[in-house]
Formats: structure tokens, sequence, C-alpha cells
């Protein structure tokens, strides 16, 4: 049981603040009760929805009298249970923080409120010719995916959100403003305290503003695919050709069963089997030839074929489509069932062991899973699926796991690459980083005494 | 005056513990008392030469039982006062750790202790065609680089070191050992203590082992120059370069008084004026000249003359020898004189605005200085030299310094690019981050509570 009350003093304080921005209608608190996780719902007492970061000033000065736990909420993509707020208290919804505010093309910045969606910010950008790289799929905000530190695709080419996010303004319990970081490309002046918030997951405080990265939108561009005859093989492939240093700009494995509910779910017709799915980038068109071709050459002896390229922006639209659909499209095939996402990522030379263990688990334990993974980075995903009540399987499939996390750890990995630990990872991450786990915790009550941001989350 | 003391006890309590590892020789304790800044030099009490992490354990249990104030040592290298043991204590010379552990070829990284230095991390990694980017000048050690988060010439390419250390092991103060990050190329995993602990100047804790980010060495590499009519057609060149997205590996501006110090230092004969140093890669030899010809073409537009290129490792070497000696080059020019360098970074579309704004302020008060700069980064090195007791030239220079570190301020940039803030620039920090400073010292607190770290750095 949580020791937070929401009493009706706080309700006052809050209704007489923020009048009709301030709900407890059952609908709203339901849609404010869960995230894209399998974890259970709980209801907010409430659901404030900000209109400006004067709002969320005022809303963390009460909260932070009134001892109510906040949970902020944008787009409500994340998918380990950052959002749900498990010990009630308000859920702070900043999607109305939707402005960009400024875009600076001559020092490859924007600066943008943090219920700005990544798809929203690139349309904005188009017309400089620059985007913001970061792309894990959803409607993501950029608030969002600074709090757990998304990436997505495009990461193995451009790094992470915290490697894209310059400068950040943030509220502090009790509505102190912190402007962290810095618009320059660098800086060392003093602790690294936007880092800090990134991957912080709403517990350290409410961001609102970001000054984000942006990168010429590359010139000449082709996505390439290449079949093989099992996964490990294309896990295999995978660390080749970054061993080759071709930089591509994305580079994915999909297993045979994910690509069949592809083609079911979008009408694709990709050749099942387990495939690498590329994208390559180059300043002139002889350039990009010269790559295509030397990845091509480096599939092929891997066992890789039916290599096919796309050129045109349509193609490999429908292509990253396909991609970042993956996962309703297994959800798609298994109506009634629950399913689990794992988030295991490894340095790229134990990619292809960590792949063909992984593997080998579920074949002798009989279990369904499909795999997508962003291989360049060593990270992958295991979608596992049963039904919600049959507890024999979901222990078996709990028990892969940790086996899975158990040879990650051992082999100098993480347990999440990207979708951060929220509620249902909290387990794994005290495996990992037992030793600093107390730090973490003095580091938490550093900025937030009262423990009113996002309580029950990371720890 | 400081609160620490160094009591008859504690020093008995180090000597059985360490016996000759542990020296109060004013010869040894004077070589310890200063860095490369122009910071008064203070002896430590006593230096502790650490051969093994259990060394750094017991130096770290036994300074925090008698509150021993410690400054890691190992290089010497840092400009800003960061090693100066302002309250005494004991200056932990880890320069004996110096091995390199672990090298992945396959996952692009290695693992190193904290005492090995850059130059000899690249020296063992020549073999497998593999580098660590990073390369602040100096003969500096990775984990110095680490806790000031240096760059220097190839960060405008790879980074600084914060982007390139995966993972660190550090010692707290009382003996306990953390290991922050991780091997894979990404986590989400909980806070990001490993980027916190990069830049903290050794305040939170002692670095042991550092695992970094390696990169391939690039094919086909060349360098090239240009001279330009004033310092400011040079950096405005230097932001074209950059917005025409060539991704240089190096873009440094060098004022004509530089020059001129370095054709005297090292006896070259570069032409004397404001001159931009440039580097580029590419996979083919044609796509090396495509780039080569269109870096020539827009310094021909901003007015960039003599353009020579250097496609041999030899010229290139000597070229960037030349860079990172710049700094000795001025030093040996006015014997006697003290120096004070500036760490200014802006937001790139700034930089030209930013170097004129600071040319015309030392023209105006007749102020002798020469500029050098990571402009690709909108980083830039004001070096300003005086006699040591001329208190009016003196204040002219701080007067300017001032103004620039305002200004920086102002349009969105940092008052330390890679210097970090050590002594000197404390009261810049302050003005930088004063709305976060206090969290900067509540977090500082949870690492370490009796503020026996490096204390008097950073606050």
């Amino acid at each position: 049981m949580s020791h937070f009350q929401f009493t009706s003093q706080a309700q006052t304080a809050f209704q007489s603040r923020f009048a009709e921005q301030f709900t407890v209608a059952q609908a709203v608190r339901e849609q404010h009760g869960r995230d894209e996780s399998r974890e259970a719902p709980v209801l907010p007492d409430a659901v404030l929805f900000a209109h400006s970061e004067q709002d969320v000033i005022d809303a963390l000065r009460l909260a932070d009298e009134y001892r109510v736990p906040v949970v902020p909420w944008s787009a409500g993509s994340s998918l380990e249970g950052q959002l749900i707020p498990v010990h009630g208290g308000i859920s702070l919804d900043v999607s109305g923080l939707n402005r960009v505010l400024d875009v600076q093309p001559g020092s490859f910045q924007a600066t943008v409120q943090a219920g700005v969606t990544y798809p929203e910010l690139n349309r904005q950008l188009r017309r400089e010719g620059l985007f913001f790289p970061v792309d894990p799929g959803a409607e993501a905000s950029l608030g969002g995916m600074a709090s757990t530190n998304a990436s997505g695709t495009a990461a193995v080419r451009y790094g992470t959100t915290r490697d894209n996010v310059l400068a950040l303004r943030a509220v502090l319990p009790g509505g102190e403003v912190v402007n962290l970081g810095s618009r320059a490309r660098k800086t060392a002046a003093g602790y690294d305290l936007r880092g800090l918030f990134i991957g912080a997951e709403g517990t350290l405080g409410v961001i609102t503003e970001l000054t984000v990265r942006l990168y010429p939108l590359p010139g000449h561009v082709a996505a390439l695919r290449a079949s093989f005859r099992s996964i490990e093989e294309g896990a295999a492939c995978a660390a080749l050709l970054m061993g080759a240093a071709l930089q591509p700009e994305r580079l994915e494995l999909i297993d045979a069963g994910e690509i069949a509910a592809v083609n079911e779910y979008l009408g694709r017709d990709y050749t099942v089997a387990p495939t690498l799915w590329m994208e390559f980038a180059a300043a002139t068109e002889e350039a990009l030839a010269g790559t295509l071709a030397l990845a091509g050459e480096l599939c092929g002896e891997s066992g890789g074929t039916g290599l096919e390229a796309a050129y045109t922006e349509a193609e490999r639209a429908a292509l990253w489509e396909a991609r970042h659909k993956a996962y309703y499209a297994i959800t798609a095939q298994h109506p009634g069932h629950a399913f689990l996402t794992t988030d295991i990522c490894v340095p790229l030379q134990q990619l292809p062991g960590m792949v063909a263990y992984t593997t080998a688990l579920c074949r002798e334990a009989d279990v369904d899973a499909s795999l997508v993974g962003h291989v360049g980075d060593g990270n992958f995903h295991m979608t596992f699926h049963a039904a919600p009540d049959d507890a024999g399987r979901w222990q078996t499939i709990h028990g892969i796991y940790d086996r899975m996390v158990t040879r990650a750890l051992e082999c100098g990995g993480t347990c999440t690459g990207e979708h951060g630990v929220g509620l249902h990872k909290r387990g794994h991450l005290a495996r990992q980083h037992g030793d600093s786990l107390q730090l973490m915790r003095r580091v938490k009550a550093a900025f937030d005494p009262h423990g009113i941001m996002n309580p029950g989350k990371i720890f």
C-alpha cells in the first residue's frame, strides 16, 4: 500500500488553481492509468492538463506541499509501466506543451516544448533540409523520449536521445525551474545534470523544454534487404557489416515470424525468412553505389540471398513503417494474448552468441517468440506471448527472460537498451546495478526529498 | 582556511598501510602541487602512489575515516587548477594504473586503467586498425580526460570524452567500488551515473577503469589549409563548412600570431595569416577528392587563399603537432609572463559574431592575445598574457574575459567547452548554472558526504 494520500484539501487546492484543467472524471483517469506495457492499469486520483510551464511549476509546488505523487504524461507510449500511477496522485499531462519554440538551422538545433512529438518536429523541419534522427516509433513525445533515453532504428548512426539533447529546462518538486546543459555542442561546466535527467523516467522532475540536435537530411539514400537461412546467420552478418565500418543509417534484424506477421498486417509480400533491413546514405550517387556493393558482398559472404534495394522515398518509408509496426503486427496475430518484450543490449561481438542462446532457450522450452532488433547496436527485442491466465507458460517465459538477462550481464551488456526500467525491470536493474542502486536513491533524494516524482519506478 | 587537518594519526595510518608508496618528500609534493594552469601551487600534505585498484580502495577508506582531502592525480595536464590541493591532504597519483586490460576489436571497445594515456592506448591499438579519437593534447590520461570531459581537435567528428566512455569503475569515499554504465553501445538502465562522473573533476570519487569506444582508422585522409584576411572571415568559413555537412575530422582556426609562434617554435614555414586547418576522410579516394573539392570551393567563396592539401601521414602529423603545441609556442614567445586561456563554446551560428566581439574587445583595450579554436564545435581559446605582477593589465584581461563569458551565456553557450571549471571558473559556473548549483552540491553530498574528494573545485 502507498503511504501517499490524495486528501480533499489537496484536491481543493488543485481545483481552485486549475479549474477545468484539473479533472477526476473516470474516463480521463482510465486513459491515464496505463501505457503500452502489459502492466495492470492503476487509475490516478486526478488528471491535470498543463498548458504552460507555469502550470507545471504551480502543479509541482502544490504537489510537493500536499505530498501528492506526480506522474508526467505525454504521448502515453512508454513500454515498461513508466506511466502507471501505482501510488495514485496526479497524472500531469504535458501533451499540451506542443510548440516548436525555435529552430536554428545554422547551429543545427531546435528548441521545443516537451510534448512535441518527434514526427511533428520532423514535419516542421523538412523545409530546412534538416531532421531529428531518433525514432523510437509510436508518436513518442520528445519529453518522454528524453525521460526513457529512447532510441530506435537510427541510433546505430546518430546515437540515442541522450546523445541528441543539448539542453533542457525542467521543473523540480516544489516548483523550481532549472536550465541544464548548454546549447553549445559541448560543455564541461560542472555536473552533467542534463544527462542525469535523461533516462530518469520522470522520477526527478518534469521536463518542459528541450534543445535537440539536428542533422542535414542525407543526400543519397537506399534501403537494402537480404534473407538468411537462420536468425543467427543474420545476426552474424550484422556484426560483420558493422565491423566493415560501413556506417549504416539503420541495421535491423527481423525473424521469419515477424515478416509473416507484417505481411499479413500491412498487406506486404516480403520474403518470409530471417531478414536484415539496412539503410545506407552517402553524399554522392557513386559513393552510395560503392557502399551498397560492399554491403551486398558482405551479405552474400554471410549466406544472405534475395538482395533487394529500394531507392525511392516511398519504398523506404514503407519498409520502416513495416519495422515500426512489427510489434502491432505480432499482437494482432494473437488476439486475447498478453505480450512481453525484452530489451537486452550487448557488445556487438557478443550479439550472434546472444541471439543463438536466446533462440535455443525458446526452442528447448517450446516457447513461441519473435525477434526484431536494432542489431547494429547489439540491441534486440524478443516478444513473448501467452494467454494472460496461463501461469505455467508465463513462468516458463519469465525463466527464459531471466536467463537472457543473466547472459547479457555476463557479457557486459544491459537489461535495457532503450525501453527503460519502469515497473517491470526493477529486479533486473537491481541485478545489473546493485552496487550503485543506493547511490541512485541518494541522487533521487537530492532532487525530490519528498519522493513525489513518479514513485515506484526504477527502484 | 581549510577545515581539514592532516593529523599525525592519519599519517601513521597511511604510512603503515602504504609504506614507501606514501611520501611526504618535498620534491614529490612540489611536483603534485600544480597543474598546467596559472593558479598558484599549493603543496599536498603527502603523495600516495597507487599501484592497484585495491590501493585506491584502501586510500579512500582511510581518507574518509580520517577526513583527509584526496586529489586524484595522473598526467598532471589539467588546465584550470583541478589538481591543486587547495585544502591540503593527499595527492593520489594513479599514473601507475597504466595497463590496457582488454581490447575487443569486434565490439569496437577497449577497457583500460585510468592512468593509461590516450597516445599510449592508440599506440597499442594501431595493429588492430582502430583508434580512440579524443585528443586533448599533452599526454593526458584517460581517467583525467573523463574527469574533465576533455575533447580536442577530433571532437567535431567523434564527440567528447563523455560520448566515448561506455562504462567506468570508480571508487567512492569510504572505499566502495561501483561499476557505472554498460559495455553495450546503449543502455537505459537507471540514472546515468557514468555521465555524472565524467566532468566531475574528481569531486565524486576516483575512476580506476574505463571502457572506451574505438573507431576504425579512416581509409583515405587529407588535411587542408587555407589562409584568410581576417580571423572573423576564417570563423565565418568554418560555420559555412559545417553547414555544408562535410563532416570534417578536424576543423581548427588559428590566428596569425599563433602561426608565427608555431613557425618559430617548431621551425615551420606556414603562411603567417589567419588560417583554417581542416582534415577530411572518406572510404574511397574518389569520395575524398569530391569532399576536398567542395571544401576548397567553400573556402574560396569565403575569401580563403593559398589552399594546400597534405596527404601523407607525416605531413598531417606535423600539422596536428603544430596545433597541439600552439599553446607552448605562444608561451615560449613571452618568457616571464603568466598566461590565461579562455574556453568559451557557443552554438555554431553564433561563432563568427563571438569571434568578432572578442577580437574587438582586445583591439579596443590594446591587449595582445592569440586565438586558436575547435571552431567546428563553436569552441575557441584566447590566450592572454602579461607580467605576473602587472595588476592593471590583468584587470583589463579579466574584464575582457568576463564580457566574453557574458556574451557566450547570452547566446546560449558555455564558459567552458572542454577545460572544466577547476578553481578558476567557479565564478563563471555560478553565473552559468546558478539555478542548479545547489542541486549539484546536493548530488556531490550524495557521493561524498564528508566532502573529502577534491574539495574547493567546481563550486
